[in-house]
C-alpha cells in the first residue's frame, strides 16, 4: 500500500472504501488492526477474478469490482458466516485508465455497502493483465459454521434460486453473453446465516451443481441422487432450452450461479423453508444424499448421463472468445 | 479452491502446506474456520508478487514462494504482530510446469514453517503471468500494535540490519542481479514483537528509507533528520560504492530491504537495544524525528540532496531488464 508512483492510484482506488465497526486501523498503515467479535469463529477465504477469464470487456468497471467481492461473499454464505472485512489486491497494467480503476473501486465499495462489510486493506501492483484478488473475513457462532462434510444419507438436497441462468446468459433483459447473474452475482448471505443450525452441510454453486455436489458428497462420505424434473429453472431458461438435446446441461453443469446447495435432514425441512422465507430466497428440494457413493442424475425414475460435468476456469482461459460462458 | 481441471494443480500446490493451532477447518472447504486468540487484536495485510516485477527467472521457484510470504510477514513485523495464518492465491498460465508450481508451494511452506504460521486457504486461477497474492493474519496484544502514526519530535530513528544491499545485489556470495536479500527476505518478526511497548512508531522498509520514513513522518505529523554517516552499511556495500558519486543512494532509496524503521523515545533506547539483542538483530540509530516537516538528509552537519527518492514497482514493470533492481 505504499509504493511511490502508485500512491495516486491507490488513493483513487481506495477513495470509495468505507470503514465500519471493529476496525482500529484500516487502510494506510503496514497492516489493518481489527477486533474480531469475541466468542465467534473467524471465517476466511480468498478468490481472484482475472480479465479475460472471469470478466470481459462486456463488464462495466463497477461490475468487475462487484463481482470480485461477491464471489468471495458467496463462499462466506456457504459457511453460514456474516461478512466483516475485506482486503483487496489490484494488479493492473501501468497504462490502465485511472478513472476505470476508480470505477472498479466503486463497484467493490457498492457491494461492500450492500453487505455491510468494510474494506480494511489493499495493495496495488503492476501486471500485464488486470486482476483483483479479494480476501474476505467473516464471523460465525463458535463451532456452528456450515461445512461440506456434515451431510448424512437421507438428507434432502436443497438449492437456492434458479440454476443455469448464468451459464446461458439468460437473466431477464440480459444481452447475449455473460448474463446479469454472471456480472452481478447476489451472494446468498441471508439464507446461509438462516441455515446455521438447520442444514447439516453446505457448498456454494460456482462450478455447476454436479461438480459442487460431488465435492459435498466426497467431504461427507456419501453419494447423492438428483432429480432433473425438480431443478429450479427460470422461464427464460426453459424457453432457451426448448427442443435442446441436453436441456438440463446448463442447470446441472453451468458455472457461476453462486447459489447455495444445502443438505438438510428431512425433519428440519420446514425449518429451512421458514429460514428461506425470512431471507426472501426461493429454495427447492432437488434430490437427496444416499449411502451409495457417486452422484446419480435421475429422470422419471431412470438414471440419465448428462454431458460435461462442470465449468473449468483453467480451460476457459484457453478457449476464451465471444461464446465463452455459454453452455 | 474447487474448480475442475484445477484440482490436481491445487492439490499439488497445497500439498506442502502444514496446518497448525487455532484452525477448525483449513484448506478444502468453501472457507477456513479459525479461532483467533481471545483478547488480542487481529492484524491483516495483503501483498502480491508478480513475475517480471517482483521476481525474475533468476529466482528459484522456492525463492518465489518464500518471498511471496516473507514480504507480508515484514508488514506484520512492522506492527509488532505474531503471524498466525496465511491465504495464498496463485495465478498461473495454464501451460505452467506443475512441478515448478509445487516447488513454489514448498517455498511458501518453508517460510511458513520458519515463522510458525499455517496456510489455511488458497485459490488457483488462470492468468497470462505468474503471480502470488498472499494475505497474512496475525495477532498482537489489544491496543498495542505499532503504528506509523505514533512518532513524536525527539524520538530516535532506529533501523535494523544493513541498508541498500538488496538494491545493489550485494549480499555475500550473491551473483550479480537480485541479491540473496531480495530473493529470500528475512522479516524482522522477533524485533517487531520485542519493540511493542518500547517503540512509538514503526514501518517496514520495502521502498527505501527516505520514502518509508516520509510515510511515518506524514502519519505522525512530524519531520525527520537522517545522518548518512550513521547509515548501517555492509562491508560489501561499502566496497561496491567506493568512489561512487552517490554512495548513499542505495541505502537511502533502494527498495526491498525489508528491514524495520522504528521511532523510539530517547528514554527507551536502552530497552530497545535489549530487545534487539534478544531478537539477535543489529539495530542502528540513524537520526531523529523533528517538529519541522520534511525529511532532511545530513552529512557532517550540512543538509545534502540525494537523487531519486524510492523504488517504483509500477515504473519497474516498464523498464524491466537485467539492470532492474540495481541502483
Amino acid at each position: 500500500m505504499k509504493r511511490p508512483g502508485e500512491f495516486e492510484l491507490i488513493e483513487r482506488f481506495t477513495r470509495s472504501f468505507t470503514q465500519g465497526g471493529g476496525i482500529r486501523v484500516g487502510i494506510g498503515d503496514d497492516a489493518a488492526v481489527l477486533r474480531p467479535p469475541p466468542g465467534q469463529d473467524l471465517v476466511a477465504t480468498v478468490d481472484a477474478v482475472v480479465e479475460g477469464v472471469h470478466f470481459t470487456s462486456r463488464f462495466t468497471p463497477e461490475e468487475i469490482g462487484w463481482k470480485a467481492l461477491a464471489v468471495n461473499l458467496s463462499d462466506l454464505a456457504a459457511m453460514g458466516a456474516r461478512p466483516l472485512w475485506a482486503l483487496v489486491a489490484l494488479a493492473t497494467p501501468p497504462s490502465a485508465d485511472p478513472a476505470r480503476l476508480a470505477r472498479i473501486g466503486r463497484g467493490i465499495a457498492s457491494c461492500a455497502r450492500r453487505h455491510a462489510l468494510s474494506v480494511v486493506g489493499g495493495n496495488v501492483t503492476a501486471a500485464r493483465q488486470l486482476s483483483l484478488t479479494v480476501t474476505v473475513l467473516g464471523a460465525v457462532a463458535k463451532g456452528r459454521a456450515l461445512l461440506r462434510s456434515g451431510g448424512r444419507p437421507g438428507d434432502l438436497l436443497v438449492v437456492s434460486g434458479t440454476l443455469g441462468d448464468a451459464a446461458l446468459g439468460l437473466l431477464p433483459g440480459a444481452a447475449p453473453g455473460p448474463s446479469g447473474r454472471q456480472r452481478r452475482p447476489r451472494p446468498r448471505l441471508s439464507l446461509g446465516r438462516g441455515a446455521v443450525g438447520i442444514a447439516r452441510a453446505a457448498i456454494d454453486l460456482s462450478d455447476g451443481l454436479l461438480q459442487d455436489l460431488g465435492h459435498l458428497c466426497a467431504a461427507s462420505g456419501v453419494g447423492a441422487r438428483v432429480e432433473v424434473d425438480r431443478l429450479p429453472l427460470s422461464p427464460a431458461y426453459r424457453t432457451a432450452t426448448r427442443g435442446s438435446r441436453a436441456p438440463f446441461e446448463g442447470a446441472l453443469s453451468g458455472g457461476e450461479d453462486y447459489e447455495l446447495l444445502l443438505a438438510v435432514p428431512r425433519s428440519r425441512i420446514e425449518l429451512l423453508r421458514g429460514a428461506a422465507r425470512a431471507a426472501r430466497t426461493r429454495v427447492t428440494v432437488v434430490g437427496a444424499l444416499e449411502e451409495r457413493p457417486g452422484v446419480r442424475v435421475v429422470r422419471g425414475g431412470r438414471t440419465i448421463h448428462p454431458g460435461r460435468e462442470g465449468h473449468d476456469h483453467l480451460r476457459a482461459v484457453r478457449v476464451l472468445g465471444p461464446g465463452r460462458g455459454r453452455a
